[in-house]
């Protein structure tokens, strides 16, 4: 049966790198929103915990519940609650009504737009929204935004960082004003911590978010000393479905778009776009760690290959198979089905 | 929060249209593997037994026993049981080691290769597979091929369906030579049920595997009075996270790759590529269904458009979307996350 193996050295690997690349005096957050990046929540939350993680981000109030009693923290991105949550789930503000959609005393962190112009208030709303918290006997634990800009040699993701310093003095300030506890700052996630790291002055967040790079991912168009040294946590493994001699001129699959060339051994394996992974057709050139094509078309639960074993890794870098589906290696990673057994290794 | 509704009316639409094409003394297996093509498992085998379905196809073991009380025959596709298991629910056998894996008295289903090279035994072999399915005490209960050329106008497709002529006389023929009760014969996906109903002679198996028509889609090469009564089950929805007004020249998203040609309420909305719906970069054109453009870059959990309704309907058909990533509605179904809501309407 298809099993996803994670490499928990590697994951641990990972976290030491980069924490000894941004430094030791900011908190390491990690972040394990859908289902940790398609590894697996419950699996990665517990290797992030014996690692010592204390704040964690997830996509949702589900996520949340599911991991609650491994962190001392978890912020939920999206959505609200329906019915009771402990304590220890934070919301996040993006709008006046999730202020009200939330009982007294929940966590809560405010996103704030620094020119993703996606999620997050704006900036010139910020006194409005922490006064509405305030009023509404909310706690607000974190104030932060999202910089999209780190992956590019672009002065954007500068212009971000200050925004954000602007917008850090403006709560701090409100922080005094109104006697509240300032909440924690963060703005950066994996490759912006990175980049922050190394430019003049650091990182001035009190957390970073780290998220593709703790999974062994970071394909940045920066020179950096992280990237290079990063391994891949999650690979993987079909097993053999059937397996047969066919002949020269043989069609294989949905509409018998492959032809054999030659008597060949072709197998299937347990593998198919039901289970996440990319559908692969005639347009597509896609190949097993080991160098076997993923002969078009495959199908919902298997495919095919010209070998006879009885296990395969499909892969154990989603790169190439990211780049042969014009998108990236989180697109890879995340839509793999949680259905498939993940093992911890 | 996103949402998935699920036409209950369609369904039961599309099953009738396809029994009175196919005719009543063929049984209406329902195929309902993958999380029923992405739709939620629990929700469509309600729909699927309240309509009178009796058989149902799954893709293992762990989703048969989802829905085990629901039917009297309940196949899984690929892999062996673990541990224990009700006796409604059959494995299919597509090699020796699958025979030995099952303990004495399971009801199982021989796979045959008839033309598509992939899954089943060779027809050569089906001697020797059913003398050792007899010899471990194992319930013989069909008999089956999957012609996967009913798509396309080409004569594999009758090629298939008279290797399957001749793999049923053989199956009688040592029925009746071993005494063994004579197994179900089913060869037939929806787009070949259709097709061969329509043929001289109509359909001479058993049961027929009905998937995707079932779901709203029919998409094949040859003329039909079936494809274009369909109505789809599916629509997904997407719900508001954030909105604002933008500036003329506002970058939007990842890498800001999409720029605004004028000042615009902009709202991202809580579908993204996390929850299996491909992601949009800057090489495509991917409109809801009310024909707001999904802005590329989308993100992992959300995806941007100038609107500002509280709900969008990002698509009530798949078509479209697949055409636009070059592929099949199939993909952009199953791809679907189980963690969506799903809601019969």
């Amino acid at each position: 049966m298809a099993e996803i193996t994670l490499n928990s050295q590697a994951l641990k690997h990972n976290l030491n790198i980069i924490s000894s690349h941004i430094g030791a005096n900011i908190e390491l957050g990690a972040v394990l929103k859908d289902n940790a990046y398609g590894h697996g929540l419950e699996q990665i939350a517990l290797l992030a915990r014996d690692y010592g993680i204390k704040s964690v981000f997830v996509k949702n109030y589900a996520e949340a519940l599911r991991i609650s009693q491994y962190f001392p923290l978890i912020t939920a991105f999206y959505g609200m609650p329906e019915g009771k949550f402990p304590k220890n789930i934070a919301f996040v503000i993006n709008d006046k009504a999730h202020i009200a959609a939330l009982p007294r005393g929940t966590k809560v962190e405010l996103k704030v737009n620094a020119g993703m112009n996606r999620n997050g208030i704006e900036s010139s709303e910020i006194y409005t929204f922490i006064e509405l918290i305030l009023q509404n006997g909310l706690e607000l634990v974190g104030v932060f935004c999202h910089n999209g800009y780190g992956d590019d040699v672009d002065s954007a993701f500068e212009q971000g960082q200050k925004r954000f310093a602007e917008i850090k003095q403006e709560v701090r300030g409100l922080s005094q004003k109104y006697g509240f506890k300032l909440p924690r700052f963060h703005s950066l996630s994996s490759s912006g911590a990175v980049r922050a790291a190394a430019n003049k002055g650091g990182i001035s967040d009190d957390l970073v978010r780290i998220g593709i790079a703790m999974y062994g991912y970071l394909d940045v168009n920066f020179q950096n000393p992280v990237s290079a040294n990063l391994q891949k946590v999650a690979a993987l493994y079909a097993d053999r479905v059937a397996t047969r001699i066919a002949q020269k001129g043989a069609r294989i699959g949905y509409s018998g778009c492959t032809s054999l060339e030659r008597e060949s051994v072709i197998s299937t394996y347990d593998i198919g776009y039901g289970d996440g992974f990319f559908r692969v057709n005639e347009r597509h050139k896609v190949y097993t760690k080991e160098g076997y094509q993923i002969l078009p078309r495959s199908s919902m639960d298997c495919f095919s290959c010209l070998c006879d074993k009885h296990r395969i890794c499909v892969f154990d870098n989603a790169t190439p198979i990211a780049k042969a589906f014009d998108t990236i290696s989180y697109e890879v990673l995340t839509r793999l089905s949680p259905a498939i057994k993940r093992t911890i290794i």
